[in-house]
């Protein structure tokens, strides 16, 4: 019963069989290798559109290489206060960027309230020599309290943003997730919505260690500047056929969104049975495949002593989060531990 | 009737004759002069403390010089959220750190409070390798509302800090306004409060161009980095002497407080013509030489008519500067000019 | 018959193997795993003494952030001009240090000389405020001209520099080449020859993706500093326990020294087959995997046309590039070639 | 006889009048005051073009500034290994570019060899996303062994640099006596000659400190990136008015190359008494205010028991710098030391 963390799990065996699969003769290295493009063939088919892209291993190298050719040294970037980007990257951000500034807003449930990011584009000077005019604004879909943005919610946020010719970044880290609940296409919940650049993520869904970059429409241009920081940062692989192999299995015959959906099936069986057998408050909807509740210390004695792992958030509550290996073992486990 | 800022207004006479005294023969650069020399013992007499002394012309680089020897280029810094520090240094503080982050917290009358720094200083992790950790607190007094913390003040929050090895920094853009206002000893609302480091600003009080950064107690062994930060970022001026002449002659015979007290004098006269005759809101208190009122639009451009010069604030106030040189002219005719 | 780099061979079975064996049931992420606390163990034992470890899938990474905690941001590191952290690795040196700066010294077959070391230590100053002071030497064994330091040689280097209390880094991206040529141990030709902090490279020698930073004794101090710009730079993998397990199975037996051997073993016969069959001057002396010939233009034609890869090196010579994975059929086809 | 350097000299009467002149009345602040629109004027006629004008009080951050808009953080800057940006700058270049790289270049007396340009421009790649492509060339004039490019020297380097869409940064610290000593315009040794910025200094020439960074032709589309990192280092003073008056006044009816010259012939004296009375050798061409030296042991300390001040040059060499303020009573005195 291991609800810490979907980076927990361990990769899907077809994964892994693609690795092996890929492990065969020479290939170049850096990128410039076959399965590095049959996965850019392969990506802009499931998102229905030209694209490039740029493979690493971490997530905050992602977001953080992505916002480095999005928001100069001497800009901002809008995120909300809980961001991954913002509290739990030790500033990759501001190091990748060369010191820009995060401006974090608030809004219930990780999401960014419409007001905030208004009143913020209203009053925080644009075009002001003495102040880091914003640049960017970073929305996570799935957000960092589990919650999925609807394309309407993404819109309204992108608007009022690109109009101000600032780019949008998605956290895609549970993108996979955001994308089996919402039953949006890819394109619908990434370009479509104003992102110009989207950090997705397998590696919390069944990779051993896979992010892309994906640049879309405009960011296109910043191709070759990302590719020169990919390398200066230490994340152009030598040997990116591995990293490329793990995704194109991953996306093959849509098992992302077959592990996104069991492992968001799985999230709804623990909040009920934490809701409704253990009356613990759920503090946000279960989107994806993370659960928040706030428990009694009775409750979170219990479930300890039982052997299930979850995370205590910094305010106080507890997270838990099914992966696409939670099983229906430790399913049934759990509910029989809250009912004992 | 020029109240936009006192950085507008003009260098006091004995400033400018203190530099024509400098301009006598040869002297060693880059701060090995004998002006720079009793200039630190000077500040070491008014300060009533052993202290290092390093000068620059800009209150931006005295402020951002002194974060990037407190706080590590992965560490964050706690500011309020109005500091000229977050706000109006274009990114400053980021980029001499190398990408720390500043965290802004909340307050009334730009002063952080009490409450908002221990929620952080709980919630946000003192030691998680994913989280920016909180190094350094920054201070300004007066504060970017013009208003000054107490001695009380300034410990309550240094005193937390303190007990997490946190190191203070202290903003003292306009340190002898919230010196003359308060009637306390330098050494009171500065080191013996908690301060490791102050950026003593003379530019805006009757000066050129002199900063000087103070190194009080144990951030005295900070000082070989900090030069070779000052020669890095090109703030060793290689005549030194000129600004060090300056701020000796600030501080001789208390002129630093007596124009500091007379620009005090004139903002109260300011707040009282709005507040008493035209009615206005006076949003702060008044505790230094600047006025936020909120202005009716009648009010507002009858002022603006009447040639008075103030700056509109982001936040839709209207902010009124006195400085040193504020003549009893200027206030006669502004009192006039609100009467008519 | 590719001999273009060792980063395009793939990777060894045994080394697949562990990451397989390794993907069961879930782990710790971000390094606190069982494999990557054994690995630790295991590198203390090969190098025979305690050490802390820190893991990531990049070359370039490590040896960036190596140096970032062995150098300050104003300060200056020393290497070879040859080296690759300063003409492989777009910069990283300078970006993960926060813009410290490269000092390139002279000397044959991309060893530095050791008068041109003394000439720097002596007339680059050490404690002059307006000069960036060197704080780290940094030497690569084997080195870019496949070329490796004497036990002898390292010391000759090392020692003067730590006697200015200068920190030293081993760039060991094939410093399992380096050990199988010089029958020493891996302590002798690391600490015991004055290395800080070793940079040891899996990923060119039968791993997918695994590289070590080894600290040695005071430089085990900086741990904490290095895991925090690990994270800050997104090489802090959520998933350590695949990195460990392919540093473990290639250690494993002397798995590691095995393959190293017979990479060393391929680059002697194509060496002999460029000079003695072809008549090709080899520039440097073969003392891992690496062969750096001048060719002919019509001998390059031919092997061109014969399907032989290797590098166009930017002085015009030749490099080829053995590995664990090149096979006797390749090199019988490349003597063939030759001869024909 | 204060020959250390020519910042040790006291500012000139003309340009303090000038500081004096300014100081009345309000004046906006950060550059947006008449007198700084008025040297921008001058300076426009002085160079014959359109420009736009940065002014700082520090030569290492003009220097550093300029360079940041011309070099990407993942380029490099070709520069001559005695530069004063990559000798005396404590890493400036470094620190404001991000982190980008400076190649040192070889050439007798401080000047880039033009086979050494060649050589590098060939060999270094333009285009691999592996190393930091040279992005900009700087050169000094006067140099750093007080000589001058002429007008056809200078051209011959930047010319193949811009032909690769490289920038030209010149460091103009003592461009007045490169000036005074050639007899050309500004024009011809600045833009005419293929700069595309010129740091143009008064400090070491007269002024207390004033510094212009002047951006020609298709750099002037880097003003706005050049001033938001201006504000950024701090260099964006609050009182610019005071700078501005001292270039005005340094410009003013040739003031400037009348400094120069007198500078420029008080080096002459210097010389020939040290090569002619004293036999000593003379290391390089006296193009302006320095002259380089091999003193024996003896006549060294002669020198400086007579209280004659020089500075002991790194390579061992003894550097005497002569100032508009250098007085013929200090030439005789000097002469009649060298013949006692």
């Amino acid at each position: 019963m291991n609800f810490l963390s979907d980076t927990t799990a361990p990769a899907h065996p077809q994964v892994l069989a693609a690795i092996s699969e890929a492990n065969s003769g020479y290939a170049p290295s850096y990128g410039n290798d076959a399965i590095t493009e049959a996965l850019r063939d392969q990506l802009s088919q499931v998102f229905e559109t030209e694209l490039d892209v740029v493979l690493t291993t971490s997530g905050t190298a992602s977001n953080a290489l992505a916002l480095s050719v999005l928001c100069p040294s001497h800009g901002a970037i809008l995120c909300h206060d809980e961001a991954h980007i913002h509290r739990d990257e030790r500033g990759a951000p501001e190091f990748f960027t060369g010191g820009s500034k995060l401006l974090p807003l608030a809004g219930a449930h990780a999401k960014i309230a419409f007001a905030e990011l208004q009143l913020t584009l209203n009053q925080w000077p644009q075009d002001f020599v003495h102040t880091p005019p914003p640049r960017a604004l970073s929305l996570s879909n799935l957000n960092e309290c589990g919650c999925a943005y609807s394309v309407q919610e993404l819109a309204a946020l992108t608007s009022p943003a690109k109009a101000l010719a600032m780019s949008v970044h998605l956290d895609g880290a549970r993108f996979a997730n955001a994308l089996a609940s919402s039953g949006e296409t890819p394109a619908a919940i990434s370009w479509q919505a104003g992102a110009d650049i989207l950090c997705l993520g397998a590696t919390k869904n069944g990779a051993l260690g896979a992010e892309a970059i994906l640049l879309f429409g405009k960011a296109r241009e910043k191709l070759e500047d990302l590719q020169a920081r990919q390398k200066r940062s230490g994340h152009m692989g030598p040997k990116t056929r591995y990293i490329a192999a793990q995704m194109l299995a991953w996306l093959k015959d849509d098992l992302w969104l077959e592990l996104a959906a069991q492992a968001n099936a799985s999230a709804q069986i623990i909040a009920e049975g934490l809701r409704d057998q253990a009356g613990a408050d759920i503090l946000h909807p279960v989107d994806g495949n993370e659960v928040f509740a706030r428990l009694e210390p009775k409750l979170a004695e219990k479930l300890r002593q039982a052997g299930v792992g979850f995370y205590q958030w910094p305010d106080g509550s507890a997270r838990f989060v099914a992966s696409w290996s939670t099983s229906a073992e430790e399913l049934r486990a759990f509910e029989a531990t809250i009912k004992s």
